[in-house]
């Protein structure tokens, strides 16, 4: 008999999150029946929609249900099936949740090549945040050469990707990260222009110094003061892209100050999620896949060891611990 | 010898305007010059927008500078003309500002048929107002049949327009607009589907159940409260033209409470400024002509008298004081 133990939201938070919230089961495997396949789970994916996910007010997806395992996705290889289609040892992600193993007819794996790309990457710049960083960028903003792009939590799993996709294309790359290490990271290993310590005080000042031309195209992923700070700095005709407001998701609204300026620049702002937009997914992960095993696209993991500290690893998440890439290793 | 009465910004407003801004100037016109035109304006436009143009602030638009007329739209005929194109008589719009008469190369004029749209009207269904309704509601809110269009300030020169343009595109509309008359009109005189009072006090709940299948399009007009409880609201995948936010039009910024909604909604906003959409005038200049000329198209205006009353007509039209478009008649 195998154990698949696994974390439970138990009760919603009020606020922030706790370590209350969740629940470590360790339930026995059933039996694989016929067209199953099982899948063990290496790595497990935390993002932030998944504190969204733990409220039950109306949002764009369902609210996770009590006493269930919570979603997320993972990276794992079939380690039992009795599926035509699949082998032991075949590497695959899947929507299995925070579990170490998944069972599956098939339908909802996708087959991954590990020789090409880290496993754990596929959760990362080589998946669903990777193609939300692709979409943002080249849908919602589409900078044009010379343009300067600026991006929040830059250092992170999707802000990383925006910033270097905008390189690329030739922009004034300008990220806003917490503290000096991330800032460090964002300029020298990530090749931006300049990074803005939102926590060093001074953000205005800051920002309107790195971004002497203003900023043409805004990828916002936190919210509150920092998107108020870039509203200040926007050119007309700017362009946002509204991936998230981690700042904002542990319950308070976060007011927007300036909401004004949306209108005297003349800005065009989109709210997304990538999982609305299936058709550009081959695509764009075609491109950054290619793009990471040529080594021309990095990126950055935290990981945390063993399914028992994905509670703990997500609350981090949420204040910004994670450096790079919030990864759960369950091998 | 022809006195022209004109209203000279002498100085800058802290906060709420007063009429010690403004000082009425009586100079002489000068001779006309060989290819000038002379025109005698009848009408004055007062528009918000030009709020913004007392600050000294970044705009959109650079402000109007001290000591000098202040900008607006007219209609008029013209007395004298030293210009082959033009002879007395003709009715034209123009942009002479604040004052009753105005000179030109003839450039500036565009000509405008009386006999079939009142003149006045030229400055608000059959003009910029008109256009700027058109182009929000056309180009960024694009509503499908069947889809709940709101518009706040609805009895005013662009609300009106909005919601009759959305009408015949099929859609159910609903107005916002301040007190329980301008409603009235609204709903009775301009056809739309309910008509919310903002000042009745209740506004999220009014708004809620006069929107029973949520609302898929909104333009913009006012800001702050209106707009909070607007997003609350928004369907899915709704469209916000932002047209202004004559709210916060006084200095004091309005924080938006909740913008994590149009993240959550997968919302696309688009601030816009018509005259920076020239290509789109003839266009709709043509269709307002032909609705209004057909009767199909209403609107309501209120009229002030004389030039020395335009500021007076401005403050109250700041704080909606005016029903309809507001006029300055200066004959």
């Amino acid at each position: 008999m195998t154990i698949n133990r696994q974390i439970l939201l138990v009760s919603r938070p009020k606020g922030e999150p706790t370590l209350d919230n969740f629940h470590l089961a360790a339930p026995e495997l059933p039996e694989l029946g016929e067209g199953q396949v099982l899948v063990r789970n290496f790595y497990l994916s935390l993002d932030p929609y998944m504190r969204g996910r733990m409220n039950d007010t109306k949002s764009y997806a369902p609210p996770q249900p009590l006493d269930t395992v919570m979603i997320g996705a993972t990276a794992g290889e079939v380690v039992e099936s009795r599926h035509p289609d699949w082998q032991p040892g075949d590497a695959v992600t899947a929507m299995f949740g925070w579990q170490e193993y998944g069972i599956s007819d098939g339908s909802n794996l996708r087959r991954i090549d590990v020789a090409r790309v880290p496993m754990s990457v596929y959760l990362g710049a080589a998946g669903m945040p990777g193609v939300t960083a692709w979409y943002g960028l080249n849908r919602i903003i589409a900078p044009k050469a010379g343009e300067t792009v600026a991006v929040s939590a830059a250092s992170g799993a999707v802000g990383s990707v925006v910033g270097q996709l905008a390189k690329r294309a030739g922009c004034r790359v300008v990220g806003i990260a917490g503290g000096e290490q991330k800032c460090t990271y964002v300029v020298e290993t990530l090749g931006f222009d300049a990074c803005v310590d939102y926590k060093a005080g001074n953000l205005d000042e800051a920002l309107r110094n790195a971004t002497p031309d203003g900023i043409d195209g805004y990828f916002e992923n936190v919210g509150g003061a920092v998107f108020d700070a870039v509203l200040k700095n926007l050119n007309p005709h700017s362009r946002i892209a509204l991936c998230g407001m981690i700042s904002g998701y542990n319950g308070e609204p976060i007011p927007l100050k300036y909401p004004a300026l949306l209108l005297t620049n003349r800005v065009r702002l989109e709210g997304f999620i990538v999982t609305e937009h299936m058709d550009i997914w081959p695509q764009a992960l075609t491109a950054l896949a290619d793009a990471i095993a040529a080594g021309e696209l990095r990126y950055r993991e935290t990981m945390a060891q063993g399914i028992e500290n994905a509670p703990s690893a997500f609350l981090g998440l949420l204040k910004g611990e994670n450096f790079g890439k919030q990864i759960v290793r369950l091998v």
